[in-house]
C-alpha cells in the first residue's frame, strides 16, 4: 500500500488493539446488545443515537436526519484535509427480525463463545481473546462489526501519531433489511453532504475459505407476498375435504409452476434481462477458489447441486426463493381444517441489469396465465363467487444491482489493502450474492461503490444465532486503518 | 314414534325447556367455560369431572375412568328397567386448538350473539331466547352440546313424568381431537360396563340446509406430519440462492406430486380400497337436496367445484388435505434465508373400507418413488450428506372408518325420532364427511353404531369463532327426549 511503511504500521495498529481488546469488545457487545429489528422503530433510532455518539467520540461529526416514521439515516464526517479525495462509508445499523426460536442465546443478550462452543465472561478473566471466539447476537455480523471496526481504526491511527490520508463522509442507514425504502430520499435530502470520490459499503462476508474478498456488485433485490384464497374461513376437513378447494394445495401448483425442482425459474422472461459478464468478470470467477465442496459439508448438503455450475456463476443471475410458507398449522397445533388462505413470501435477487418492476410483472403475468385473478388486497365477495383461483401479490420495495468496472482505481487500492491486512490475496468477485441498496448511492451521489466484507462466511446472517468471529473484526480494524492512512491514487481530490 | 303421543310429550318437553331456558343456557355456557384443548390434560380433567357431575344431578351413576397420563373417560349409565333394551351414546369432551388468532371473542369466554351479530347478555334481561341466537365458544358446537341436550333431556322426562324406555349406557371421551389413540384401550377396560344393543355417536353437523341428518358411518382418519430437509441451519438467500437447495421448494413439489391440481389424489394406489356403494346408499345420497350452490355461496367459493360431483359423493372417497404448510416465516415477520427445514401437516379422511396403516405406507412409498430418503426423525450428519432428498414422515395415531348397515332397526327409530323432533323428514346419509373412532366400538364392544349430530353445519367446527345455534340445542334436547321414551323396536332386551 502506497507511502506508507505498511508492515510497521500494521504492527503499531495490532499493538493498539492488543492493549485496548477487552475494552474494544466490550464496547462492542453494548452496541450489539441494543435490539435492532428493522421493523422496530424505537429500538432503531436508539441505535441510531449510539451510533453517532460512538464516532463522535473518536472525532467524527455527526448528524442523525430523521425523516417522519422511518428510521434515521446516520450521516458524518471526518476530516483528513481540503487537497485530499474523499471515499463514503456506508453500513445499516438495522437487523433481521430475530424471533427467539432456534437461537442458543437471547439474540439481544451477546454472547462470548470460544472456539469450542464454551461461554466465555466478556471481561479479561477470560484470559487473552483468541480469533476463533465468536460474539453471538443478532446484528453482530450484519451490520454492526463495520462501526466497530472503523471507530477503533480512527482510535488506532491517532495512537500510532499518523493523519487521515482522505476524508471520509459517512452514511449509516436504518432501513437496509426492509428493503432500504426510504434511502433514495434520504440521500437527496444530504446530498451535498455525502460528496465522495468513491464509496465502500461495508456489508456482507468474506469469501467461505476465510480469504479477503472485494465485490465490485450486489445483486438487485425485490420480493413479494403471495396469499391464494380458498373458503373465508378454514372449514372442517372432514365434512368438505375433497370437494372444497384447498388453497395450500393451489399454492403449491402454483409455486412449482414458477420454478422446477432442479431450481431453476419457469415464469417467462425471468433470465432475458440479467446480461452476460465481461472477461474481466468471468475471469474473477473462474479464479476463484474451488470452496463448494468443504461448504456443502458446512451446509449438510448432499454432493448434488445444481448441475455443472458453481456457487458464484450462481450469484450473476437472477433467484426465486421461497423464504416463507404458511397456512392453517402444523404439530403441535394442527386443526384439521382446510385452511381459508395459503401464504408464501419470495424474495428475489436479480442481476446488475434487472428491474425489479419488470419482474414483479413478470410475476404477475405468470400468475395471470396460471388462471389466478390478482389482486392488491382481500378479494370481495363477489370476486370470490367469480373467480375459482385468486391471489393476492403484494411487492416489497425492491431495487436494483449495481456492478463497478474492475478498472476502477479504487477496486485496487482496497484489494491491496485488504491483502496486507488479511496477509493472504484478496478475492474480486463481480457481485456479492447478497443485496444492498447501492443503486440509490449510483443514482443519487452519482459515484462508484464497491463492497468491502469484514464478517466471517459462517455468520448465521438472517438466520438464528448470528455471530462475529473476533479475528474478522481485527481485521476489519487492520483493514480500515489502512484505507484511512494510504493515499488513493487516480481519483480527483 | 313408536307407542308414545308424541305431539303432546313433545308440548311438555318444549314447555320445561322454554320454562327453564335462561337456566339451560348459563349452564351450558359453564361448561363451554372450561378450556378443554385436546392436548391440555389438565384442562381435560377438569371438563370429565363436570360432565360426571352434570349427569350425577340429573340421575345417572357415573365414573371417570383413568389411565395414567390420558385424558379420563368418563362412563355411566341411565336405568331404565333390566327388560329394556340398552343404547349407548358416546360423545367427545375434548376440542380442536383454539390458537386466539382469528376468534372475534376469547374461545373460553362463550359469549351470545344474536341473529344479526349483536352481544348479548347471557340472563333473561336479553329477552326471550331465539332460535337464531348463538353460542360462541371452542367446543360449544364440537363437542359438548349433545352433553348439554341429552343432560336437559333427562329432566324434561322426569318433568313429563315419564319413564325411560331404554337403559343407557354413557362413553365420553376426551381425546377424540388427538386421534383417540387410547380409546381401545379404555374400552377393553370397561366393556362389561358398555354393553349396549346399538351406539348412538353425537358428533358432527346436521346438513347444510338445516333438515336433521342421520349418519350410518363416518370416515376413517390418519394424519402425518411431513418435513422435508435442506441446510442444517437457515442461510443467506443472497449468498446461496440459486444454488443451495431450498426445502421449501421441494415440499412444493413433493406435493404437488401427491395430488393434482383438480383435487384428485396421486399417490399410488389411493383409492383402490375405497369399496362400492350399496343401492341403498346410492339411494339415499341420489335423494339428498341440492345445497352445493348455497354452500359455495355461504364459503365464498366459485361456481367451479369439481367436475360433475356432489358433496357427499366426494365424502365417500378418502380425501388428502393439507391441513398445515410452514417454512422460514411470511410477512411481518419476513427473513431472508433459505430455510433449514419445510413442513407439511396433512389429514386423510378414509373410507369406511381403507385401511389407515396401508394408507401410510402408501404415502411412504410415493416419497421414495419421488427419490426421497424417508426418515422418522431428524437425519444424521451422513444421512444429510449422502442423499439430496431427506423427508421426515410421522404418521398420526389413526383409525378405519366404519359404516353400518341402513337395514338395522335402529336407523328407522332413529330418524323417525329426528323427523319428529325437528318437524321436517330426516336425512340419512351413508357417512358422514368427518371422522370419529367408531371403530373401536364396533371392534371392542360389538355393536352397531350409528352418528346423530345436532350442532348446525356453519358451526365454524376446528375453526376460530366455532358457534352453536341455539335452535339446534332445542332441537337435541327433543330429540333425546324422544329416544328416551321411545322402545326400541327389533332389538334384543
Amino acid at each position: 500500500v502506497n507511502d506508507v511503511d505498511t508492515p510497521s504500521f500494521l504492527e503499531a495498529v495490532r499493538s493498539y488493539r492488543r492493549q485496548n481488546s477487552w475494552h474494544i469488545l466490550k464496547d462492542f457487545a453494548s452496541l450489539a446488545a441494543l435490539p435492532n429489528e428493522t421493523h422496530d422503530l424505537a429500538a432503531l433510532r436508539v441505535n441510531a443515537q449510539a451510533i453517532a455518539d460512538l464516532f463522535r467520540a473518536r472525532g467524527a461529526v455527526m448528524e442523525v436526519v430523521e425523516r417522519p416514521g422511518v428510521a434515521p439515516l446516520v450521516v458524518g464526517r471526518v476530516d483528513g484535509g481540503p487537497a485530499l479525495p474523499t471515499l463514503g462509508v456506508y453500513a445499516h445499523y438495522d437487523g433481521q427480525p430475530a424471533p427467539p426460536a432456534g437461537w442458543n442465546t437471547p439474540p439481544f443478550t451477546p454472547t462470548l463463545l470460544s472456539g469450542t462452543g464454551v461461554v466465555l465472561p466478556i471481561d479479561p478473566s477470560a484470559g487473552p481473546i483468541q480469533d476463533d471466539w465468536r460474539l453471538f447476537a443478532r446484528g453482530a455480523a450484519d451490520d454492526k462489526a463495520p462501526f466497530m471496526a472503523l471507530g477503533v481504526a480512527l482510535e488506532a491511527v491517532r495512537a500510532a501519531r499518523m493523519s487521515p490520508r482522505v476524508n471520509l463522509v459517512l452514511c449509516f442507514e436504518g432501513e437496509e433489511e426492509s428493503g432500504s425504502p426510504h434511502l433514495a430520499d434520504y440521500l437527496q435530502d444530504v446530498a451535498d453532504r455525502l460528496r465522495a470520490d468513491a464509496w465502500i459499503i461495508c456489508d456482507g462476508p468474506v469469501h467461505s475459505t476465510g480469504a479477503p474478498q472485494v465485490a465490485l456488485g450486489v445483486r438487485g433485490y425485490v420480493g413479494f407476498e403471495l396469499t391464494v384464497y380458498g373458503p373465508v374461513a378454514d372449514i372442517h376437513s372432514g365434512h368438505y375435504g375433497n370437494w372444497a378447494p384447498n388453497p395450500a394445495l393451489d399454492l403449491v401448483h402454483l409455486l412449482a409452476s414458477c420454478k422446477r425442482p432442479d431450481g431453476t425459474v419457469a415464469i417467462d422472461g425471468f433470465y432475458d434481462t440479467a446480461g452476460t459478464l465481461s472477461d474481466a468478470d468471468r475471469g474473477f470467477l473462474d479464479g476463484l477458489p474451488r470452496a463448494e465442496s468443504a461448504l456443502l459439508d458446512r451446509l449438510g448438503l448432499a454432493e448434488a447441486e445444481m448441475p455443472g455450475s458453481r456457487l458464484h456463476d450462481r450469484l450473476m443471475l437472477p433467484s426465486f426463493n421461497i423464504r416463507g410458507l404458511s397456512a392453517g398449522s402444523v404439530a403441535p397445533h394442527t386443526r384439521n381444517v382446510i385452511p381459508a388462505t395459503a401464504t408464501a413470501s419470495v424474495d428475489m435477487r436479480l442481476a446488475a441489469t434487472d428491474d425489479p418492476d419488470r419482474m414483479i410483472g413478470l410475476v404477475r403475468t405468470h400468475l395471470q396465465r396460471q388462471g389466478y385473478h390478482v389482486v392488491a388486497s382481500d378479494p370481495t365477495a363477489a370476486e370470490r363467487r367469480q373467480h375459482r383461483h385468486i391471489a393476492r401479490l403484494v411487492p416489497h420495495a425492491g431495487y436494483r444491482g449495481v456492478r463497478a468496472s474492475a478498472d476502477l482505481p479504487i477496486v485496487r487500492h482496497v484489494a491491496q489493502a485488504a491483502t496486507a491486512a488479511a496477509g493472504q490475496e484478496a478475492l474480486v468477485i463481480p457481485s456479492l450474492g447478497g443485496s444492498v441498496p447501492l443503486y440509490p448511492v449510483a443514482d443519487v451521489l452519482r459515484a462508484p461503490a464497491i463492497i468491502l466484507p469484514i464478517a466471517n462466511s459462517d455468520n448465521n446472517q438472517h438466520a438464528a444465532n448470528e455471530n462475529l468471529r473476533l479475528g474478522q473484526l481485527w481485521y476489519g480494524v487492520d483493514l480500515w486503518s489502512l484505507l484511512l492512512v494510504s493515499p488513493l491514487e487516480g481519483q480527483p481530490s
